[in-house]
């Protein structure tokens, strides 16, 4: 028995340039399509009548791209999926994915440059678009932003059993890679700018929160969202506790007062939640 | 509100020794951990009462590993997460996922060295553990298996509109990374001889399978795998398309008979489905 | 005969806060050490009398972190490098390798932050400081500065034969991945500051370059950093050319204006070169 | 002064399938060329004249491996660097880089499959070919040999400082990533064969050694290379250590007896060396 599927293209890779006279901009996404529906029949009979090839899709995300003015991705999206849920009869739903990677201006003789950019970072944002008949769900979010705060994070009070061998701390570095994904309450917002303002809300209350462990940060900074972002119905947060170890110095005579650090990648700690509004 | 939150610690590297005289055995585990439960206080307060540390869970796994046979993955993640969920009252669900890196034999001589190995490639094997106080899901499968066929697979027959430039073809390369989830419907079974031979036939299925599409074959392959393993309730395949494009050696005056691909990455097709047991 | 032989530790992660009352600074280095020097007892005989171990290394770069500013990786590097071949007869040469992350000052309020940094990106900074008893040679550099520029790029003149199939073109995207290496004439510079121009310049003249080819460019950025900085004898440039290929919209009924790109990450040119102080 | 210049085309991603009747063989390749000469007029003037475009080459390789049996992959380097050196005035050295990804038969009903096929896994063989007027050198490789011997290692009797803690050991686990290169006597061998014994010899002289450190097993397995193989002049070895650390369960009343590892990438070791024949 077919119990789900899906088919789709993904690693779509686009870029635009939009030229207004010497002054570019550069808009470089990374799109992934993808279709449920009813497809029985090519995946038990290999009858291929309803499958809209995914090298179509392909072609649609650069055709369209053409026309649209890709100010938001989640607009673009959201035209992309009316586009091929409108157009696919045995398609019940159509997901689109969209990273952005983005570019900030050179900076040449101390003005931003016109039309020479570079690559901001290994940080990206994305929006991803679910459309059914019965509407849309525009969710957004960002990837890739790697912060640390070098005091106000502690770990202590913990339960302990008799594998517990971690030393208390009042102080220590907390270091994360954010990957944040909040849904919107409509379709017709300022994605943009709100997006942007989420990004700063869960930048300053890590920042600045007095934080008793990773699950009390991250809490906060689901709460600030929400509590800044009426647009936002709902936000996941999921923090990678990239471990910094005190180097431990003692053999060699000298005291690590907090100052030097070992940065380990494995094993590390998750801790992952969803906030939502309350009822 | 705190609508769902997990924690846990990741990338913990597990490797054991089994020494029976000369011969040797090695095991090779990424081991994951996560808890969820009633962690309200964590969050909201700061109160890390009920948190036992991410430390801790690492400990515990290569403490409990150093008294387990190892012998399948699915038993010694069985045994954590009851460790766990028994020690821990705020726990409702702890989840255990292990995936295994295969070693094998050098050859020495022409025969299989006792003590010395090779990494068998970027090919693993995982088992997901879900255990509540209901009860335990073993989930099983692998990933990374690249595999590839050079004949009997057709693509053609498709849905197409005025976006669509793709040829029908009637025999091109078909290659993928197979990734396979399956559950099984017990917790007392034999994993290791079934997980192999559910691999086993969906090799073979590939192998042998007069493929119309990917959705096609894909789905044979999820068929086979539950007509043959009555252990398996659900199997769910996600096969990207790696695809491979003739390259066009007309400019150069040579016909390339289905001989001459470029290999590429992106963009891929990505075809999943999910096939259960009928009721 | 063993003709040459080196040996050491690679990947020493090390991160140093500097406590500045509430200001904090942090230095996020990845480090390698290297040994060169008679070491055939160890090959041939299995004699380490002499191998100081690559764990000794790794403690003593923590250690020397300790007491060290840290202010430029170059002037660390140099210390260290004494350091290890001071004491060690049998070395006759030390080299150090030190990749920067770069963490960059949280916005929170409109006012950089005192104590919570974000990750500046995939962009790094090296110091490569070899030494032997004739005397130090420091180089620098840096990797992933990814740049692209949508105007001022051409490609055409160029050689053709009959598997030739590539369009000149005056107007093209002109991407790449910045890797340099320079060689600094003294031991006593403003490491720092000269690092920093050096990378200004880079950007400039890319920016600014009328490019008839990525040697061109290259050229062009090469002069300019010596130019402008008697402190650099040689500078070594590596620039992948990170192809965007113009969308075939024609098959649509459009006409794609130098707009719509496919983003491509195999096949690649690589174009290096060095350019050196005529004599 | 433009001291040293190269370019070409890198990422070349290569399938040939080859077809005797039922039965097909896979090539699978990535190859990169590399132009070395005179081409100081494209550089300082932006003069194309002499550039063959990178495209070019690209196109080359697939048209030539139409006709061209690849049998081994060294002999169409050989070829490939014959015509771009015999066609390109300017050029006065082509090297030619072929990394081979490897595929096995599927056995299906414990038979080796026709037509379907498995990545053998991540390690690679390559050839490197350097072709001036003067003549061609022949190098190979391989990379990404994953291996690891559970006795016969040991590590003590090394040089200590007041920043050694590391215990001396006479059992431990060496685990390395293997990549070697060779380079040939000749330009007419029956390479593959000899690659393949090569690789062997390695294999078997890292099983059996009694390891007093990664030195002593390098060095034996490069003289082993050399003693049975007359075709091969000098071997460069490079083996990162990948350190197995014993996992401390003393804090939980348990003993291990190198039983329980702890995994790790980094810091790493890396040991290096070329052995030649002497003179």
């Amino acid at each position: 028995m077919l119990a789900q599927n899906n088919y789709g293209k993904s690693g779509i890779r686009l870029v635009k340039i939009h030229r207004r006279g010497e002054n570019h901009d550069v808009t470089d996404l990374t799109v992934a399509v993808r279709f449920e529906g009813e497809f029985l029949a090519a995946h038990a009979f290999g009858d291929n009548a309803d499958v809209l090839p995914t090298d179509t899709m392909k072609n649609t995300v650069y055709a369209l791209a053409k026309s649209h003015s890709l100010h938001d991705i989640e607009s673009f999206g959201l035209d992309l999926a009316l586009h091929f849920l409108s157009r696919n009869p045995g398609v019940s739903c159509v997901s689109i994915t969209l990273v952005e990677h983005l570019w900030e201006r050179l900076t040449v003789a101390e003005r931003p440059h016109p039309s020479a950019f570079r690559r901001a970072g290994e940080e990206t944002r994305f929006a991803s678009i679910t459309r059914t008949h019965a509407g849309a769900t525009v969710e957004a979010g960002l990837d890739g932003l790697t912060i640390l705060k070098s005091t106000r994070s502690a770990f202590s009070g913990f339960r302990r059993d008799e594998f517990t061998t971690l030393q208390e701390t009042r102080d220590r570095i907390f270091a994360t890679a954010v990957a944040a994904r909040w849904r919107y309450g409509g379709m017709d917002l300022p994605f943009k700018v709100v997006g942007r303002s989420v990004r700063q809300t869960l930048i300053e209350t890590f920042a600045e929160h007095q934080s008793e462990s990773v699950q009390h940060t991250l809490h906060a900074m689901g709460e600030a969202v929400l509590e800044c972002h009426a647009e936002v119905d709902e936000i996941r947060l999921s923090l990678p506790n990239k471990h910094h170890i005190l180097a431990d110095l003692s053999p060699f005579g000298l005291t690590n007062q907090n100052e030097i650090f070992v940065a380990t990648d494995a094993p590390y700690g998750l801790i992952e939640a969803t906030v939502k509004r309350g009822v």
